[in-house]
């Protein structure tokens, strides 16, 4: 069977993928033109559209109760504004020559062509998942979709232990390492790098790795897993690395994502040194005038490094969605990059970054001044002001802020929005000093943390110049 | 008694108020330059130096058990920097031609003339206190000094009745509303304008309005205070306006603050329309070498518009006094100006504002759009994501933004601080709309509520261009 491209001069937008920033694209470019003048047909192979990602560690710490409240918008509600989302259908090629894809059937197995005028591909990203003996044995688990965040309920509630092993100290392990801890388990977090939080520098890694002992969570560090010992049952039983074993009744691996570009690279789509696409700012694939991309699929431009990254994050995927579906559309807009945002918690554990690390700036080729503070969320005499640590780094010479990184507790995490809009616009440290940031004690000390960090970045410019 | 210049190459730093701005320079300062230097006598009127003002409704509400708390610096730890700080000494004349200020002993009368190399004018602002028949009774309170704190802790203590009338609903009015309820008074906030908090635009005012209704606040909107009545004991007994009587056992006035320039008008040094000093960016008093100001006393620029405002906050009196120091201190910064930044909190509501109103976009010549939105301040499925009201104005045909508001609960208000860096910046409201602001169900929704603001006011933007 297939579906053909004679249909007048109503064009036919395909695409592939069902989440964030395939159906961001497929709703913003059917508010800009309607079904007369553009078809619009979406591939997703999951049983699920449209579901926050970034949500399922709070659904399985109990945080969140239902799983439909983490599905921003169902099959059938797209369907309903004239998008037709075809569900667990999966698209195994693309014909870029032809103008087409081929789709399977998921349950039947039956396989057919659809043409396109304008393709959008938002394939996201597959989850790292090591080649060790016993990966695969029950209750060893990844988190990566809803149906995975169920099998980990359903593991959950089946358990008589409780004893978690988290494989992983990025975003989703630590998060993770706080939905196990919330359901009661014993949590012991096994991460390759020397401090968790890879994407900090070590010294503000070892911030929350003391943050995390004590929180009750057994860190072990340098350390990498060799095997997933299972039991007479053939369930897990435990974790090896070189030197240990680590009990486990249950096993959740956070190890990150790589773009899915499977399909992408086959169709000869141009693939970037971190395995995503390559886009233009106008997010359309480059070297090719009727295909976009955006999501966990593409590579973005570090506004501050002005190199390529891969920083798959929901933000990042609808705002990729809205640019793509708006041009789609008719429209104009652009994806002028990102300046590598990201906030995270553990329990009462906030964690931010943005900008460069220091090893970041090294292979930049930036030199660098680093300056870090201990300050408080709130004035000092406030009631619940609570201690953060804020490190900024700044190029010599020129001063421009390069990025900042804070640990703290309440109030600590979103203060780094300040340092991304700086970021994007360039400042320097020391016109940071005069930046007007709301102050009032219950908010702020008279000098934010933000503030007192720019300060000293900006004498330590000053004296190294 | 007469204090000469002749010290031979060691200048004469003469400081008049011992508070934020004028301490902070005397610190600075001396970081700079040691005694051998640079000698640096400091004139306060009061029994404090270095106090937070800001913290007094804190201190009154009880959130602060201790006065002591809010006192940054003590006149003894100033003198162990080398800073003469000459307390209850009060400033009476500056001879600018002859380079010397009178200063009078509060208790003893005594006077005398100290000359100076340097100046630093931080005399502060004055509470406005209108001339009303009953004003000055027993139980009728500011509360601009610690000295004003403690009198209405004193008349509190002694207070048999729970009813408080707080005259304004500016930042000091919802700010001691708060206290007084924490305190058990029934509170009943009489306002002159049409909403409270006229530093929001009055749909935003209406919102702060409900939210204090709902606080169990009387709102009395519309009203100005003809006479504050006594009762026999010659103690207040009720607030009058023109159409009501509303009874009260003690008064607050938090009605707002003038420049105190008096003795820098008296010298003739140059005042602006908002009565307060004009000064360079160096914080240097114009047409003065030798003369610096800072603090509630001064007018600064407002990046917005263009032109000079009076902003009396502690943040920016400890960024002048920076400024100012390091300047006096042979050392070189600037302070560009504000873009009106403010937060305050009324129990669990936040309020915060930043940049032009619509009648200060119109005053200065602006012609603009505006953007209301509702949002919350976590992931909607996230526990305890509360709602929160952004309006935004932006430029028209630049699409500049001009001007953010916020309404709301916890999480509400430091999200201000984005567009405050954006404004400093001089973003459009398209640029604002890419943003890399931190993301995870905890701490915004996918799109954070500035980011949901800044797409609507684009939208506006293009849709009137």
């Amino acid at each position: 069977m297939s579906t053909g491209a004679a249909r007048g001069t109503r064009e036919r937008l395909v695409v592939v993928g069902g989440d964030a920033a395939g159906m961001s694209a497929a709703s913003q470019a059917r508010r800009l033109k309607g079904p007369d003048e553009l078809e619009i047909v979406a591939f997703e192979r999951g049983h699920f559209s449209s579901f926050s990602a970034c949500g399922i560690p709070y659904w399985v710490g109990g945080d969140v109760t239902e799983r439909d409240a983490l599905i921003a918008r169902t099959p059938e509600e797209h369907r309903a504004r004239d998008i037709d989302l075809r569900m667990r259908t999966e698209v195994t090629e693309i014909d870029v020559a032809g103008g087409r894809v081929r789709a399977r059937d998921v349950d039947s197995g039956a396989q057919s062509w659809t043409s396109y005028d304008k393709l959008v591909i938002g394939t996201g990203a597959r989850p790292i998942r090591p080649e060790l003996p016993g990966i695969d044995a029950p209750g060893v688990h990844g988190v990566q979709t809803l149906d995975d965040g169920q099998a980990l309920l359903d593991t959950l509630a089946r358990t008589r232990g409780r004893r978690a092993v988290v494989v992983g100290a990025g975003y989703i392990g630590v998060e993770m390492a706080e939905a196990l801890i919330n359901r009661g388990y014993e949590v012991t977090v096994v991460n390759r790098g020397r401090e968790p939080m890879s994407t900090l520098d070590p010294d503000m890694g070892r911030m929350v790795h003391e943050a995390m002992v004590g929180l009750g969570i057994t860190m072990v560090d340098d350390a990498e897993v060799t095997e997933v010992l299972t039991g007479d049952d053939g369930r897990v039983r435990a974790v090896a690395t070189r030197d240990a074993e680590f009990p486990a009744d249950v096993v959740v691996l956070g190890i990150g994502v790589r773009p899915e570009t499977t399909l992408a690279e086959a169709a000869g789509l141009p693939i970037g040194a971190h395995g995503g696409l390559l886009t233009d700012l106008a997010m359309r694939v480059r070297g090719h005038g009727n295909i976009w991309a955006g999501g966990d699929c593409v590579e973005v431009l570090d506004l501050v490094s002005g190199q390529e990254r891969h920083i798959p994050l929901g933000t990042h995927a609808n705002k990729h969605g809205q640019v793509v579906g708006t041009n789609v559309g008719g429209g104009y807009a652009t994806f002028p990059g990102v300046v590598g945002t990201a906030v995270s918690k553990v329990c009462d554990l906030e964690i931010a970054r943005t900008g460069l690390r220091e090893k970041d700036a090294r292979r930049a080729g930036l030199r660098f001044v680093t300056a870090t503070i201990e300050s408080t969320s709130r004035a000092g005499y406030y009631p619940d002001a609570s201690p953060m640590t804020v490190k900024m780094l700044a190029e010599r010479r020129t001063g421009r802020l390069l990025g900042v990184q804070i640990v703290g507790r309440e109030g600590a995490g979103k203060r780094v929005d300040i340092a991304a809009v700086a970021l994007t616009a360039g400042m320097t440290v020391e016109q940071m000093t005069a930046l007007d940031l709301g102050y009032a004690p219950p908010f702020s000390p008279v000098w934010d943390p933000v503030l007192v960090a720019a300060r000293k970045a900006a004498r330590e410019v000053e004296r190294q110049r």
